[in-house]
């Protein structure tokens, strides 16, 4: 068995790096949204041509950046979310949303303080991690029936 | 042509309420979320007893509130999610990334200090709107070909 | 919004009886399997004719009770499971699992003894009630917003 | 042609061995449940943290391995379920309503004892075996043609 | 319940119609293919202007018959298919096939001396009928409960 | 039988209104997108303000008439397109397609001069007529199995 | 790009290994049901023991071999549906309306008494050929663009 | 992440060849429909035989086409379809249409001039670009993350 994972949210921590090299020697392959906060938010206008309006600037973007974020969502096996502490992150809880339509299986990784804020997309989720260590024993379970010593 | 619309989204303003009342005589269903904030939270315990440790109680409540979310999402022609003011607003989100991943015609409606935020989330919708009003306009425009005067 | 809820599983309670009862005046339509045990069991022979070997006899009825548990299945909303004292009940297991992978809503309904063996059940549902009137609870609740007293 | 096949259901026999020697030289693939009784039953808590309640605890285990059995089931060609003595095995019957409701070949591996008792799991099923080594010439027939001698 | 069935195949006895009047007042909708032999063959000529090559002749009103074949096969409940003793059919086998990979519930009409032509679609099917009352006699079950006294 | 219908394509003739006429009396709905011009190009910014840019002020457009082309195509039994002689009529050709993808039963009206700039569209087709007329005499045969006298 | 091609149909003359051998050199890759008669209508009760009743005979083997004809009619890109002389052939209408419903490109490979027989099949076919050799000719085209000489 | 990509459209200029070439070294593959005009004009009746009727020989090519637009169509990651300056191009915006249903990441590659003309493919894609290179700077960032310098 082999796992594709992708992994959303939060691109201002290394969590994504203490998953993926906690799952060293597992049969996991990772995808992520690119996690360049500048060039996420300026990919559209700086390839496709620049705009007045901040609005279509964005739009733009957030476009290019669907062709990876789709890909990368509709591929997954397991689908790992990130809330983080800063920003808004309704993108975070779209790819939930969109993941959890698609029947992908739903981590989420969060704080004790967003529990009632996310008690929604919980409960779509088959675990809640509070560390990104969990969610490689997760992985290493799923694939080897191995649980943390 | 009928319209099925499902009003996702904020609950503390009277944004339903100016989109219903502004439909009438329109072929248009509305169904929306359990707009009672107080319910919502505790629906699972109350009916299907109390849980010590909060996380539970906001699970069950939150998977009993999906019965009708999801039903009402999946059956909706149009999805019109209301981002407010106030909270996080992850359920919003999430429900815009479901009906996005459903294939649901999106119409989002939210003020301008969240564009940036939200730019992920209206690059998956077929309108942005600011005002109740222009999701009724668009509502009738659909169904009738009428523009406002 | 109209809630189309399928019964299945137990058949020698009158637990039907009760939920169809307290959902008088709900929007809601039930459907269920052929409940007379007897018809049940030998509808494929008594239409399309004797089997000498027991296996094919059931096997027969089997399919023939298919015709209408599956669309029983595939057209709810919302799929109640009630697991009983009795029986093996692997066919109401089964029609959990159905549901399950259509993304239905499932709500089981059994008995506290049972909750470790039924915990792969319960994992895919988004409830778990004791009694029938808890089932008669939420259905108002995803319809009405109502709690009850 | 190269059959991914799924082995669910009865975890305290020999027989996924079995299946897996005799198939030994096909063009086969398998996939399983973790079936390490207690770390399947432990493996929620033991990774996500500690639960005070028997069913949240083996709700947080049952949901990490709706992980493993969700992918398995969904990309096997043949699944096959066994039945065994022991137990309710509600899970078996549950996967087997999964994998029907997806399409995929069952095959039933089970006692005569349990006939009448699965007739409903068998009228979903392509094949109804007694031994383990009926499955396994299953599979050498589909992919070679060959008939046990 | 309300049962859509599609009676497809054999156009040249009556068994349609012992069907319908059989099935007068149960809850149950019936469609089938255009059963005027010539106009079936000539429509796509007559309404779409003649051709020289029959090949083409004929390929124009089987494109036109499809339009109401898919319809009637998509939306029906039920598919009954009707193996007759004359011409080769290959339209009935057609719909069957059709009807199967689209998960509907299958019953093939047919004659003993068939049984083993007609084998894999039969292994398709939910129930193997001799006679059109028997098709009844489903069909009241299924709805009712009631067997045949 | 009832027939969704979805007319799509040009909008300066009067092939609509004669196909809804010479359907009068048969069990068949229409839908069609805004045929007015002018709102149909203008809708977007009529509604949801105004852009500098022509692209965008199209893009609107376009999206917000979306929501009505999308729910006609996706609802529809049977989708006519209609070539005509001016313009370039991408948006027809693009709705062909889009039915196509959902396995709609599609029926081309065009002039015997685009027969090989529209084979494409034909070969996807099952129907290629040349006169609204003889929309109208396919929908009666489909429905009530009458051919034109 | 590579081709995933089944070859159904009659089994008694050289076709396919025309096919294959003339594909040569070529990415395809075939599958085809068990080719020998004998092991084909037994395999069943080769397997899974005998039965007194030749229906039941037949069926069990009907059923085993369904798992290596939905896998293959499934995972194909193209399914060649082969009508020859002998037998009424009607799993190999049926394979055409399964895999029509599907939405596999279909080619059928027929003799021209058949054509008019053969209507609705070649009516969801993309070619109809007469010999072997013009299905060789097809995936090369399909493959390399390139024509016979 | 590997992108499928399949490069529909305008078969008269080097766009293909441009980004094929501005793509080496990136995780890409690419297929298009064959782009040899007389080949693709001729193939039906090069291979399957001579018809009289110019619209049959159109119709059996494109079928035969349709073979491999379908394939690639259906197998692609991301489709760019492109708008060339002669012809009708009703195959290109047939392609978009098919790709949107299928809920494929669109580009679509276009001249200003046909922009209002565009507006409803354009409105279902995810980028518009004026240079193939464009195209090729959106295939590096999905992949890499790295914009132009």
């Amino acid at each position: 068995m082999t796992l594709k994972v992708y992994l959303s949210g939060e691109i201002h921590t290394d969590w994504r790096e203490r998953i993926i090299a906690g799952a060293e020697g597992l049969d996991v392959s990772f995808d992520s949204p690119v996690t360049d906060h500048e060039a996420s938010d300026d990919c559209g206008v700086a390839i496709l041509g620049a705009e007045d309006d901040k609005y279509w600037h964005d739009h733009k973007g957030a476009m290019v950046n669907a062709i990876r974020t789709r890909k990368g969502l509709e591929e997954a096996d397991v689908v790992v979310v990130r809330f983080g502490e800063k920003y808004r992150q309704w993108n975070a809880a779209f790819d939930a949303g969109y993941a959890a339509a698609l029947g992908k299986s739903l981590i989420i990784l969060q704080r004790p303080e967003h529990d009632h804020a996310l008690k929604e997309v919980d409960a779509a989720a088959l675990a809640m991690a509070r560390e990104p260590e969990q969610v490689v024993d997760i992985l290493r379970y799923v694939l080897t029936g191995k649980l943390p010593a």
